[in-house]
């Protein structure tokens, strides 16, 4: 696949425009990918706008290439089309409940790699955002998302106006595990991640933050158990707000 | 991306291998997605023995693609690996909680689009099987999956067999929406969903199912709210057991 092997997150863009043409086109292919009873779970916002990406841009804490891209997608699970769509034609739709909510997630985020390896063929380059997930609230007010609908994924695209170094990928043994799966020992985690650890930039990370290991960086600095779990409660409330954990079904459960 | 535009899902296989090389080789290139902090928040469990696709088939309602295709991946979230790592250097992990599922799920969604993107351009023929969050406890028991390690996707691979017809896609402007969500009316629920209530085929399930409305056969015959309501209580309660879901988090929620 072309440019697969060379891909690289992309945050800096050429002032180059990314025609509507061509975007189409690519977003057009990528639902060939799969989805569930070929129902296409998902929705995508376009944001073109300064003014709508300077409000989309706190969500993402403010990154720069929320407002520096020349597009950005946010891609939604959503099962409000559907469920209108049954509304519409004398059919009861039940899909306000979280198996819906994980369904709709899947298609979405499936469509979302298709249109992002399509991307890389292309030579556009993007980012993808993990916090679309951190705040979703924020984002649904700002695209006045509906019930049923939950942003998934976020990507800024524009054409490339950087480099930057392929990062490095654990090995593949690391990851693939034979007829079950076999658990890792101490000797398994120090063969697999030798080679990240030993990296200069991951050495001089865990140096300039007074760090012991590099795994701490991860677990003190950039995802902590506390912001993990309050973000976790948050998620979960917005869930609940846009339709897909009905109190109803699961007061039993906790 | 070659193939793309004219993929099918495939259920029926040849006799031909899926040599071992050639799985690995786009195993390992497929890891070139982005992924959350560059952790590879995923694991892919291989089945090719015959035991072990007997022992899968039933979690798959026992679609024949699981017994019948050479190779069978299931593609877990996995945050096992990375808490492990963090444990053995000395760093004290977070990851047991409902935004750290949402995230390697999403990583293992991602990796697994790439996947099936390179099998398209191989020739090689799969089956995405939406099933794996259906029962996933099943799953979970016969692949002995450890805590924090939650399987979302499965696909049936081989060389193809056959070559079904290409399924309808609903038009673009149906999924895109500018700048903000424009909710449906129902003149562009009759303009989007047209095409498709008109196909032959689906006239076809609708009058021997001897129902109204081609949304029908999918509230009460595919996706049924009974069904969907049990399945979401199911998946919760196997998210508790696999640790993505603790009660002291969450009890103050239902």
């Amino acid at each position: 696949m072309k440019n697969l092997l060379t891909r690289r997150s992309i945050r800096k863009y050429s002032e180059k425009e990314v025609s509507e043409e061509l975007l189409n086109r690519l977003m057009n292919e990528a639902a060939r990918t799969q989805t569930m009873g070929n129902l296409q779970l998902y929705s995508v916002v376009i944001t073109r706008s300064n003014e709508m990406k300077a409000k989309l841009a706190p969500a993402h804490f403010n990154q720069p290439m929320v407002t520096e891209a020349p597009v950005v997608l946010t891609i939604c699970a959503d099962f409000n089309r559907t469920s209108t769509w049954a509304r519409c034609r004398n059919a009861n739709p039940g899909y306000d409940n979280f198996l819906s909510f994980i369904n709709a997630a899947t298609d979405a985020l499936l469509y979302t790699q298709t249109l992002c390896n399509l991307f890389d063929e292309e030579g556009l380059g993007y980012c993808y955002l993990g916090t679309t997930v951190y705040q979703p609230q924020q984002i649904i007010d700002v695209l006045r998302l509906p019930q049923l609908v939950m942003p998934v994924a976020t990507i800024t695209v524009g054409w490339p106006a950087e480099e930057p170094p392929l990062s490095d990928r654990l090995p593949l043994e690391s990851f693939i595990h034979h007829e079950t799966y076999n658990d890792y020992l101490a000797t398994d985690i120090d063969r697999f991640y030798a080679a990240k650890e030993a990296l200069p930039e991951n050495q001089h990370f865990v140096e300039i933050n007074h760090k012991e290991t590099l795994a701490q960086i991860f677990t003190d600095i950039r995802y902590t158990r506390k912001d993990n779990e309050a973000l976790s409660t948050e998620l979960i409330h917005t869930l609940v707000r846009q339709g897909f954990l009905p109190y109803t079904i699961n007061k039993g459960l906790f």
